[in-house]
C-alpha cells in the first residue's frame, strides 16, 4: 500500500437512493439499503499529500447511480500532478485505485509496487501498439534490475478462454517467472479478467496490477478482483476473487478508445460523458465500498449486476463479441427493468428514465433480434446466481433507488419479460 | 465445521529433532527450529466425544519424522464407530481430517459437510469401480434432497493437464451445478489436485471434500489445500491454495492398494509399513500444524517438500507418470542428502540412514538412468521454489532432523551432485 489509509468523520449530505439489507436465507432474498452501507466508508485522498483532509463520501450502489443527484463533489482536481486515490479496503489485500490524466508518465506509481525483478505485461492487439512501449518504460525507467516480458493476445471477448489463457501461462513459465513476479494487466475487461485469473493460478498466486484502458474496465471490472475466463456454456463460469496489488487509471487512454466502446462503458456508469474522471472516481469509490463488505458476493456485491443476467444470456448467445459486455448489460438492464415493473415493484417513471437514459447514450434497449425465450432460459440456468436450482435476479423495488437480489418473485413476471422482448 | 477445536494444556516429551526459523530475506535462508512451531497446536481428538480431554501432540517436520522415535501416542483406538480428528486450524477455513476404518460406511460424516442439494464426485477409472458406488451411497442415504452427478477422469499423472481439467467444468456446466455444490475428490493426489483446482475456479470457488484413496494421498497430498495442474515444463506450475471442508480418510481403501502403490506412498511418510492408521494419522497432524502456520508456502512449508524439487525435475523430465510420485520424491530425496554432506552440513551417518529407510520401503535411491545433468538444470530452474532467479532448495544441517530452505550455499556442491547421479 503506497499510504495508509485515514477517515474522518465529514459530514454528507443525504442521498435519496436508498438501500436495504436484510439478508434472508429462507427465500434467499436481499433488500438493501444505503444506511447499512455507511458502517465502512471509502477514503478519498490526494496522492503524496498526508496534510489534506481526506473527504468522507456517501456510498451509492452505482448501477441505480444515473437516477441520483450528485450532492457532493470533492474539491481535489484531476491534475497530472496528484492522482486522486481511492483506497480499497479489505484487511491485508486491501489496494489502493489511481486516477488522473498522465499517470502512465509517473513511474514511481506502478514501480512502488512491483517487489520481484521481473514483470509480464499481458495485453492485447488493439492496445500493445498504443500504449505497451510506455508501461514498460514507466516500469523500468530509472530502474534498470526490472525486465519486462509482455505476451500480446487476440483482441475480442470470443478469445477470453482457456486456449488463449494457456498463451499467457507458457509465456511465464517459457520465460522463468518466478513466485515474486507480478503480471500486468494492460487493456480492457478482458485483458484484466484473464491477466488477473492467469495471476491467481500461476504458481498458486503471484502479484497482479491492472492498468484498464477503457471506460467499462476503469469503472467497474478492474476494480473488485473478480477474474476469470468464459466457458462455451456461460460467461465468467471459470475464474477466481483475486485482488490486485493496485489499479491504476490514466484517463489519458480513453482518448483512443473507439466511440461505441465508450458508449459500452456508459452503460455501466450511465453518468455525463463530459465528466470521465469524476465518473470513473465515482464508480470506483462506490464498487470499493460494496466490495468491501461483501468480496466474495455472498449477497450486497450481487446488486452490482442489474441487468447482467439478462446480458450475460445475450452474450453467450449471440457470441462472444458480437455485442460489447456494456451493449448486452443495457439491454438487460431494460428487462430487469421491465420485469420490476411487471412485479409492480416499481412505476412507470423509472421504466422510462432507464430508457431515456441509455438511449442518450446511444445503446441498445432491447435484445439482438435473434434471441429466443429459449435461448435465455438456457443460459440462464447456469447463472453464478443460480442457488440450489433457484434462479435468483437483481431487480428494482420501490421508490427510485430501492434493489433487491432475490430468487422471490413470480415466476409469471419473468415469462412474460421473455416473451415481450424475443419474437419466438 | 463438525466440532469447534479445543486446546488443553497437556504436557509432551521432548524431541530429539530440532528445526530453526529464521526468515532473512536478504540471503532467502530459512532455518527451522521445532520450538517456534508450538506456538500454535494440533488437537486430536475422538469424534463425538466432546468429554474426551484432546491430546496436544509435538510438532515434527515429517520429512525427518523416520529418524525421530515416536515419544507419545494418543490412546484412543481407530475403530470403526470412532474416528480420529484431526484439525487443521486456519480460522474461517479451519477443518477436521477424519481418518479410521470403515468411513465410508458413516454417511454422517460427509452429509454433515454438504450444505447445497447437488454433489460432483470427480474420480478415476480405476478408482470408480472400487469406490464410487459407496461414496454415492455415503452421500444419499436418508438424504433424499441431494443429487450426485460423477466425472470419471482417466487414471495417471500424465492426464494431470488442461484438457483433462476442463472436462470437470464441462460435466459441471452441463449439469447445471451452481454455487451451492460440493465438488468430492475419490482417489488419489492427481484426482485431490485436479478436482481442488476446479473447485477454487468453478463459478469463482465452490466446496470441495477429499476422500483421498492412497497412501500418499492420504499422509500429504490431501491436507493442506495445494490444488492444481501440471505444465509441459514442469509439475504443479498452474493451480491455487485452497481447502477443502472435511478430509475423510477411510483407511479400508489402502487394502485394493497395489504394492507399487504402498511403496511410493512410504517415501513421504517412511514408517514402518504395519502402523498405517497410526502413521497417517501423524502425517496429518504433522502437516496440520506446519499448513496453520504457513499455509501459502512463504517459508516454513516449504521443508516439507524435502527431495522434490529434484523430484520434480525426474517426474518432468521423465515424462509425467511413468514413476509415481513418491518414487521420483525418494530419488531426490537422496539427492538433497548427498548435497547437504557435499556442504559439509550433514555427517555420514544421515546418508546412510536415508538410503537404508528408502531400500527398505523398496524405493529407489537414484533417478532413472536417462536423466542427465541438463534435464535436471532445466526443470529445475522453473521450479516454484525460484525467488529472483535464484534457486532455493531444501536441505538438512546439523544433526539429525535439522532442515533449511535456503538459497545460501555453494553452487558448487549442487553441480557435483548433479554429476554424481547422472552418467551425462
Amino acid at each position: 500500500m503506497a499510504a495508509a489509509t485515514t477517515t474522518t468523520t465529514a459530514s454528507y449530505s443525504t442521498l435519496s437512493t436508498k438501500h436495504h439489507i436484510n439478508n434472508n436465507n429462507n427465500n434467499n432474498n436481499i433488500t438493501l439499503r444505503l444506511g447499512f452501507l455507511f458502517k465502512n466508508s471509502v477514503t478519498v485522498r490526494p496522492l503524496s499529500l498526508p496534510s489534506s483532509r481526506p473527504t468522507k463520501l456517501p456510498m451509492k450502489v452505482f448501477a441505480t447511480s444515473a437516477a441520483t443527484p450528485v450532492t457532493k463533489k470533492t474539491s481535489e482536481p484531476n491534475s497530472t500532478a496528484v492522482p486522486t486515490v481511492v483506497d480499497v479496503d479489505l484487511g491485508d489485500r486491501s489496494y489502493p485505485i489511481y486516477i488522473g490524466s498522465g499517470l502512465l508518465n509517473q513511474p514511481d506509481l506502478l514501480q512502488r509496487h512491483i517487489h520481484g525483478k521481473r514483470v509480464l505485461v499481458v495485453t492485447n492487439t488493439t492496445v500493445a501498439p498504443l500504449y505497451l512501449d510506455k508501461v514498460v518504460s514507466a516500469l523500468t525507467v530509472g530502474n534498470p534490475n526490472v525486465t519486462v516480458e509482455s505476451v500480446i493476445l487476440p483482441d475480442g471477448e470470443k478469445y477470453k478462454d482457456m486456449d488463449t489463457l494457456m498463451k499467457v501461462f507458457d509465456k511465464a513459465i517459457e520465460s522463468r517467472l518466478d513466485r515474486r513476479c507480478t503480471f500486468v494487466a494492460l487493456g480492457g475487461g478482458v485483458i484484466g479478467d484473464m491477466c488477473g485469473y492467469a495471476a491467481a493460478s500461476f504458481l498458486r498466486g503471484v502479484n497482479f496490477i491492472q492498468i484498464p484502458t477503457t471506460v467499462m474496465a476503469q469503472v467497474d471490472s478492474s476494480v473488485g478482483g473478480k477474474t476469470g475466463i468464459n466457458h462455451r456454456l456461460g460467461k465468467n463460469l471459470i475464474g477466481a476473487f483475486y485482488q490486485p496489488q493496485c489499479v491504476l487509471i490514466d484517463t489519458d487512454t480513453l482518448n483512443t478508445l473507439p466511440d461505441r466502446e465508450l458508449a459500452s462503458g456508459l452503460a455501466e456508469v450511465i453518468k455525463d460523458p463530459d465528466a470521465f474522471a469524476y465518473a470513473i472516481k465515482r464508480s470506483c469509490e462506490n464498487k470499493a465500498e460494496v466490495v468491501s463488505q461483501d468480496e466474495k458476493e455472498s449477497g450486497l456485491r450481487a446488486t452490482l449486476n442489474l441487468g447482467h443476467t439478462f446480458g450475460h444470456a445475450i452474450e453467450t448467445s449471440y457470441g462472444y463479441g458480437h455485442w460489447l459486455h456494456g451493449e448486452a448489460v443495457a439491454a438487460g438492464t431494460v428487462m430487469a427493468v421491465d420485469m420490476s415493473y411487471r412485479l409492480g415493484w416499481i412505476d412507470e417513471s423509472i421504466v422510462e428514465r432507464v430508457h431515456n437514459i441509455l438511449k442518450q447514450a446511444k445503446l441498445p434497449t432491447s435484445p439482438p433480434e435473434m434471441m429466443t425465450v429459449d435461448m435465455f432460459r438456457s443460459v440462464m440456468a447456469v447463472d453464478k446466481k443460480v442457488a440450489d436450482g433457484l434462479l435468483r435476479l437483481i431487480l428494482l423495488k420501490g421508490p427510485l433507488g430501492g434493489c433487491v437480489f432475490t430468487g422471490d418473485y413470480d415466476r409469471k413476471a419473468l415469462d412474460e419479460t421473455l416473451h415481450a422482448f424475443c419474437k419466438s
